[in-house]
């Protein structure tokens, strides 16, 4: 990591928090004002953020290879979407068991060697949440879905080959989920052989 | 795309709209509550949904193929997040206006060949925003950063396997930087040569 000549090296420092207030309480969500102090003039400057659990997303391949994926219809876009399987963690819930949980809910599937990959942060600039990526091997169907009455997954199951197909033509699209994907794969490959 | 034998092929249905009422405004979203009717059993359902405008993320490249990137102290996470320059459009803005202005804004950085690579949604959960991927080439310092007072960038300078190493430790970790940095990789590389 370099940076131009006439740039500071340093980290930026933090902006010191002088008071954080909630505000609403939501279905999904809830929201707070933040005041802080910068470092730079000291300056007051008030944010306001929104704070959701934290939240699981879910790698499972097949012993084919294929990922195992959901279709459904989602309410911030209002529109179908295709994603990993995942959710938000129940309270006191580790990653690992919810990744489980959410798999065999939304999908009827279940594997082994599940394991905690990585974790991603949906959006710095207002929001809190975390997202943990879950790997799982050898997932097949054990039972049938287990959804509440405000979910509707379709099980989709994609070639790796189709899902970058899906980046390209822009059917696969949630930043989430390509983030999630880009973990997967780049956390062990041998980058000396990528093809850029 | 497969799915198991049980399974239905056809996409998911819309739930149908009910109502849509705005909710509260805050400094950079809004709320609204939106009133479904599923079209499984007809059951009403409300969602909260947070709105922001839609946003750039500019992934932008030196002559020598390095990415400009930059650190900033980040208020929904209160921390030091390394990412690609960017934010969101003004009023009537384009995305490739708004992701050159953004690199010259937050690093003093222009170059050419701005383009739009793709559009990711950042949270379909309940999240309406979309982010466009602006991709510009041979980047170079041109003037000073022009921020506002509530901005503080620090600009670095990574090679693509400075970039990747940050994903294996946890330091480069945002949900959007990774899942643009994925769409650019996947867009044109020949995949065939892949290591996975």
């Amino acid at each position: 990591m370099r940076q131009p000549d006439d740039e500071d090296s340093s980290a930026p420092p933090t902006w010191e928090l002088q008071s954080s207030e909630p505000r609403n309480e939501y279905v999904s969500f809830r929201t707070r004002h933040d005041r802080v102090r910068s470092p730079i003039d000291g300056s007051e400057h008030g944010f306001d953020i929104v704070e959701s659990a934290d939240a699981v997303t879910v790698i499972a391949t097949t012993p084919a290879g294929d990922f195992v994926m959901i279709e459904q219809f989602r309410h911030g876009t209002r529109s179908v979407v295709l994603e990993f399987p995942g959710g938000i963690l129940d309270p006191g819930e580790e990653p690992i068991p919810s990744g489980l949980r959410e798999l065999r809910e939304e999908t009827g599937f279940a594997g082994r060697n599940a394991e905690l990959v990585g974790t991603l942060e949906l959006n710095p600039a207002f929001q809190s949440t975390r997202i943990h990526l879950v790997r799982i091997q050898d997932a097949e169907r054990v039972d049938s879905k287990d959804l509440d009455e405000s979910e509707d997954t379709r099980v989709r199951l994609l070639s790796l080959p189709e899902v970058v197909q899906g980046i390209r033509d822009g059917t696969f699209d949630t930043a989430v989920a390509l983030a999630a994907l880009a973990l997967h794969l780049w956390r062990e490959a041998d980058l000396g052989d990528a093809p850029w």
